[in-house]
């Protein structure tokens, strides 16, 4: 008996689907670092062309029916294939729930909405954005009730998009030891004694940046066979395929921890992509990782490496050889604990590592106030602003630095941030894991870090999107996300860079 | 009474085929200036599914049966419609006349067929290459007469391929007149004063090559909001849209002529392109200009301008200003003799601007001497050797400098190199006739050029593939092909140059 669909069959069309993607991946990168900017109507046209081929593809009713048949036949599929029809199944769910007319209206609105944002930003002045996010929140609870498959709160819906599994009732948990923990430990911080971090701000050549950052992101294991560095004004990383993934950094001769550091997460990301199972080419295990286990990685790299005592130690005589007599007055000790300084900020995308997951506490708190508690549109920037307030200890002077500093929720992006600060907890669990298993302090002293490379790409990458993050950090920790591990971290590196009691 | 098809229909398929080109040029771009080297796999699958769309589109019974409609009822389609119709049969024709086993047998034999070449260049032996060329030419051959439909002679078939409307007895007259003047010139300019170059070899930096070739690339009009500079080995122009196109180049620290003529000629392929009417946008008009008419617009960048003695007296002090003290001992009478040595090569891309066409001459006869004469393919490097003796003075040593530096017949590329000398000869007719409504001493002198840009806007670019070369020159002279412009060109400037009396 011959079935209606073969393995191929599937495997064909997600290949297709992959090959798209693979193509709209390098025409995004391409509009962001070498296209001319009179060619921006064309590339939109492009675009546009390749989005619908994507869209017909992937909603069309072939595939519907395809993904049908072997759920009613799975033994004609490998694992592998069961898997993929599962994974797809939930994301062709995700759209075909939605009643078209809906989608296109969501669609005009959150187009409209971003451009009332950017007016508003200009403007300072949230109330112009208001009228946009409420409909959108609207539409987004409506959209809630036809995604829902019983769940606690309608959050945890949203949730559940970006994270597999995560519910409200765990993060709750999560973030409230997280709070308590920094509450804590920033307390401590107050009375210790803040290190100097003039010396940062001495001139280095962009051209020593470069060098320097790429000798270290290369140590880590991120591959220019399979990657380039170019220039942008917000760093990325975009992955074409597991062997093409590409990062890009900016600048600044002044600040060069920011080229160094944003040069490291970037390589994280792209670490990831590069070491992705070849088994997993052109099937959308190579690409649909969720954001969190994704940031995790880069995290690893600027924070848990980039921030490390025991790296710095060993890599500092790199940066002074890269940098001739710049930092020959400058002892190690006083190098590191400029490196580390902390200190509250309004602005989340400058916030260091230490205060970082309260900015997305904040973010998390006033999500839950709008899905699970039906907060007024109106009431958010005073919530956002007593919230700063309590958490980092500043207020926003106006909504500019305040509530419209960030474009997700322009976009409907609900349920995305909390992905951020789990990329930090997942970072700092994954590092505790591998020091039990791994020699680290004779690893930082040897300066090869192959063993760190092979434990992330066995315990990690490899897997790609085939398994959720919270399986993946099972398998690697042996436990379920634990935020101990990040603040136990945090707690002893700053209380001796501040040098508390 | 409704058509089976409507004009739309036909833009409709001739966009979408436009966009897979666009999409395939900047493909092609990164993969010779920003692709990881380990990327080539995935991206050799990427573009074989693209060419297989683009294939499938332009060869369907569909875009058949909607050709054949509108030829016969072309009343049912605008001006432009009736002309993009004619230029699709011919190219759909092309393909659709060749029996598919054939193309494909023949398709693989060019593919085994530059392999061989490749390898008989290692061994600097021709017997390598030989027998697949044969069967090219076999092949070749036989496509001829599918595709003859009352040509005077075989090779007219392939020359009109390329130059539409251009003929053996044309070229023959034509090549006989450059070869005939050519002779005579050299043979006076034995006995002229022979300059020094030496002062091109002196150092200067790629960073002043490139800011003082950018510099009058685009004082010649050519856009950076509308195309940007890379590096390559092998410089070309990449164009994705005339918004669009993208030029790269290579550096010599002390050759600093190759990279700032190699910019202005890419320059110049690059104007055509940036300028191309959009009436044609999403139209085969935009990409199927023919090779001559290209290689004329890059050539008057690179030899009609940047061989004149008029815009370097002009110019030299810019180039002096970028560089330092380099050259402040040099004035310009020694600058420009030096910038204008002429020597016999016996590569072709290596060729200055005077002894260029004679390369192209000798391809040219040996071309119509296996077509219309049947040469055996044995006898080739005997007389591509005789040739180079008797036309340029210098014999190749060797297969490898000889008859086996082109790539294009193992591509079974016939009928192309002629394109390569037309551009030469157009460029220098175009120059005339432009003297004649232009000021050129007082454009000169200005060193504001666009009034060249705009005639050349006005009278070439804007038509981009709409008309064939022979067209536009004789709109743009009054003439056709008359290659005593150039030659008298060549005459006056080297006459100079080497101080006959």
């Amino acid at each position: 008996m011959v079935g209606k669909y073969t393995e191929n069959d599937l495997r064909a069309v997600l290949k297709e689907i992959s090959l798209l993607e693979e193509n709209q991946a390098l025409l995004g990168w391409d509009s962001l670092t070498g296209m001319p900017e009179d060619a921006a109507p064309f590339r939109a046209e492009l675009l546009s062309y390749l989005a619908g081929k994507s869209f017909a593809l992937q909603t069309g009713t072939e595939y519907a029916d395809m993904l049908t048949y072997f759920e009613a036949h799975p033994a004609e599929l490998s694992a592998l294939g069961q898997q993929l029809v599962i994974h797809e199944r939930k994301k062709y769910d995700l759209n075909a729930k939605i009643p078209t007319a809906d989608f296109i209206e969501y669609q005009k609105i959150t187009s409209l909405a971003q451009d009332a944002w950017t007016k508003a930003r200009a403007a300072k002045d949230f109330s112009i954005f208001a009228p946009y996010l409420a409909q959108i929140i609207t539409y987004k609870k409506q959209f809630i009730s036809l995604w829902d498959q019983g769940s606690t709160t309608p959050y945890d819906v949203l949730l559940d998009q970006y994270e597999p599994g995560l519910t409200v009732a765990k993060l709750d948990q999560v973030f409230g030891e997280v709070k308590a923990g920094l509450s804590e430990l920033q307390a401590q911080l107050a009375h210790g004694e803040a290190p100097d971090n003039q010396i940062l701000s001495r001139f280095v050549a962009k051209q020593a940046q470069s060098d320097f950052s790429m000798e270290l992101a290369q140590k880590l294991g991120y591959s220019l066979k399979k990657g380039r560095l170019d220039d942008t004004i917000h760093p990325f990383m975009e992955a074409m395929n597991r062997n093409d993934a590409r990062i890009t950094t900016r600048w600044d001769e002044h600040d060069f921890q920011m080229a160094v550091l944003g040069i490291l997460h970037e390589a994280g990301h792209g670490l990831f992509e590069q070491n992705i199972s070849p088994e997993f080419d052109y099937t959308p295990f190579e690409k649909d990782m969720a954001m969190s286990i994704h940031e995790s990685q880069s995290l690893f790299n600027e924070v848990i490496i980039g921030r490390s005592e025991e790296f710095w130690c060993n890599e500092y005589p790199l940066l002074q050889a890269y940098t001739g007599n710049t930092f020959a007055d400058i002892d190690f000790d006083t190098f590191y604990r400029a490196w580390m300084v902390t200190k509250p900020t309004l602005i989340r995308t400058e916030a260091d590592p230490l205060t970082y997951p309260l900015h997305i506490i904040i973010r998390y708190e006033i999500e839950k106030a709008i899905f699970n508690d039906d907060i007024n549109v109106a009431d958010l920037p005073a919530l956002w602003n007593a919230k700063y307030a309590e958490y980092l200890g500043i207020e926003p002077t106006n909504d500019l630095v305040g509530i419209l500093q960030d474009i997700h929720w322009a976009g409907g992006d609900f349920g995305y941030f909390p992905s951020y600060a789990l990329g930090h907890l997942y970072a700092a669990q994954f590092f505790d894991a591998m020091s039990k298993e791994l020699d680290l302090p004779a690893i930082f002293a040897s300066k090869d870090y192959t063993p760190i490379y092979t434990w992330r790409k066995e315990h990690i990458w490899q897997y790609g999107a085939s398994k959720t993050p919270q399986e993946i950090l099972l398998l690697a920790s042996g436990e379920t996300l634990n935020p101990k591990y990040w603040l136990a971290l945090q707690t002893k590196i700053y209380s001796k860079v501040y040098r508390l009691a």
